[in-house]
């Protein structure tokens, strides 16, 4: 591959880590951005949505501050940024996209990132996944990455986040390339599909971020089956949306959420949502519980009626409940539960064929630690 | 007032704590009650549901047990509970009302609770609001009762709660009485506004119980202006709503949400709703920290969108954010949540004049503590 990867240090991060990443594509590429929907967005969220224009050369990514909640000064800070790398890699400046993630509410110390840009640029090498996960990281506690590879196709990329939202920090970023040639109009929806299935169905803390973004980058080097190219994007976009989830901020086990045999797509998917962002099911799955009662009130608090006497609840194997109760499947659960780093919950609604999975972490004392302790 | 009560004990709480109380009005009365929206309804709740037709005679509660997720056979439990009291009390079956509340997927020993009936009927004695919320209680650490008395006009209640959902537990459960006569029609609007504004305006985790039921009764008495009684009796419905919030599982604080100047009354509320259930925001003011970032963030994720350049975050009196920061106030901020039991934050929208206020507890270490370890 010919990505080509520039770091530097604007002094944003504790403990002296490069902070700045610069991300240079071998020539114009198509590409599909997706950010978060929240309405107090990053200045970096706005720019770049506002220049983005379905092509991409290069982006600058800053961790350590979200510029975010800084007022109008956080937009004039974006536009410098990309105009510098712009400048630097001589190449055209609405090519230029501008993330951050970090510290909201804390003005940028703009002459020290867009020193970092400099030396970013004049040492460009390689991309290296691990690395460039690790330079765009805040409180991450491993770097975000895989590569999936078919024949002549490959898929590959890298993610941070530890949380929709960090203590103060703002974030999940996630770049996905494929050197498949995917056209305009083709890569959006694709995307969006694929941001459906992935980033949209995992939960930390169910709180949305002011600088969520995932962009899909197709460097157009080889012609493949639509299907395939999607599918090795989506192999590449669940790992990663999984290990954010793996990370969860004090997380100890991996929830995932099966809604199957439902009426609707719709449904099966908000009542997974309503269960794998229930507080109450997730510290019960960190106390080892197997709590059915908690994931079928979760299950109820939709707008979508359900069938309590029909649907069936399962944790592992164990059918703990199909319109009345199984006390003996209880201890069976449980031991499941306290064996297991990824606990399946599956809610059978008995009415149709629809499903959903949703990904979740479980809820800790270290939660609470991370995030009430941690003070601005 | 000529309200009767007799308690039984059907040992389905630990401790050998009476669980079982019986409710004698003097006469039927007009009477609203609201249910909880959740499709995984208690049997007790589909039950009175069903039986309910505007009128009230007596009701009977079972704390210990949620009467929920036990199939069909709970259905027929809660009948038969409504008849023992009808025919002991002599009174019309369908003017009785049935409550349960406490553990989910337990079968209920419904011999015991009729027995229990048989013995609370037996022994009238007049209502004493704190015993009686003592009785319906679970894991409630203090009993929530208010009286509110103005001339002749007489508003009172009871309640308990300490989360929507408890460890196990179902419920929150509210009884308010007036002297006042409330005309059909004239109750269940008034109920409905009450209600909108107090207990469907505070949050402890989010989630939305099996069994939660809000009674308002009227022993029409005496005639009273409707503005006057419908003032008392939100006076009483706020402050069990608030008593329940201060118990919140694991809380420390009563956190005030102030939505003001919006445009919108919904999108007022949206956003409160939004900052009080967020727990990034609530494990903030757990930890005293002035985290307006995360205020911010958790207003902007509803569908309404908001102005970041224009709105204010003040905590306490003291303003964070204008659509620029005010570092210098944060120090203020912290010792005003060091300081304060109740914490206040209001976000001032600057765009019309709808407000909307929502209460909620902190979020601790030891909300955990009670969801993860409390085993079934």
């Amino acid at each position: 591959m010919d990505i080509l990867m520039g770091i530097g240090k604007a002094g944003l991060r504790s403990g002296n880590k490069p902070d700045l990443l610069v991300i240079l594509l071998p020539q114009t590429c198509n590409a599909s951005f997706l950010f978060t929907n929240n309405h107090f967005k990053s200045a970096s969220v706005l720019y770049s949505q506002k220049v983005f224009k379905g092509k991409v050369r290069a982006m600058v990514i800053n961790s350590g501050n979200a510029n975010c909640g800084v007022g109008r000064e956080g937009l004039i800070h974006a536009e410098l940024m990309a105009k510098r790398v712009a400048e630097k890699l001589e190449i055209e400046e609405d090519e230029v996209l501008v993330f951050s993630t970090g510290v909201i509410g804390r003005p940028m110390p703009i002459d020290r990132v867009l020193d970092a840009i400099d030396s970013a640029c004049s040492l460009l090498e390689p991309l290296d996944l691990k690395r460039a996960s690790e330079v765009i990281s805040t409180t991450d506690s491993f770097p975000k990455y895989d590569f999936v590879k078919k024949d002549k196709l490959e898929a590959f990329g890298f993610a941070k986040g530890a949380g929709m939202i960090h203590p103060n920090m703002g974030t999940m970023l996630a770049f996905v390339f494929t050197n498949a040639d995917l056209r305009e109009g083709v890569i959006e929806k694709l995307h969006r599909d694929i941001n459906e299935r992935t980033f949209n169905s995992i939960s930390v803390d169910g709180c949305m971020s002011t600088n969520d973004s995932f962009g899909l980058i197709s460097l157009g080097l080889i012609k493949e089956d639509l299907q395939k190219v999607s599918d090795a994007i989506e192999e590449v976009s669940l790992s990663l949306a999984k290990k954010i989830v793996q990370d969860g901020e004090g997380a100890t086990r991996l929830i995932k959420v099966k809604v199957k045999n439902a009426s609707l797509q719709l449904k099966a998917r908000l009542i997974a949502q309503a269960i794998a962002t229930s507080n109450l099911v997730k510290t019960a799955i960190f106390g080892k519980d197997p709590n059915w009662g908690r994931i079928v009130a979760a299950a109820g608090s939709t707008p979508f009626p359900i069938d309590q006497f029909k649907l069936r609840v399962y944790i592992g194997n164990h059918l703990l409940y199909d319109g009345k109760v199984h006390p003996k499947a209880l201890e069976g659960a449980k031991k499941y539960m306290e064996e297991s780093q990824e606990i399946e919950i599956t809610l059978d609604l008995m009415e149709g064929k629809e499903s959903w999975i949703y990904y979740a972490s479980d809820m800790t004392y270290d939660y609470i630690k991370i995030n009430a302790e941690y003070t601005t």
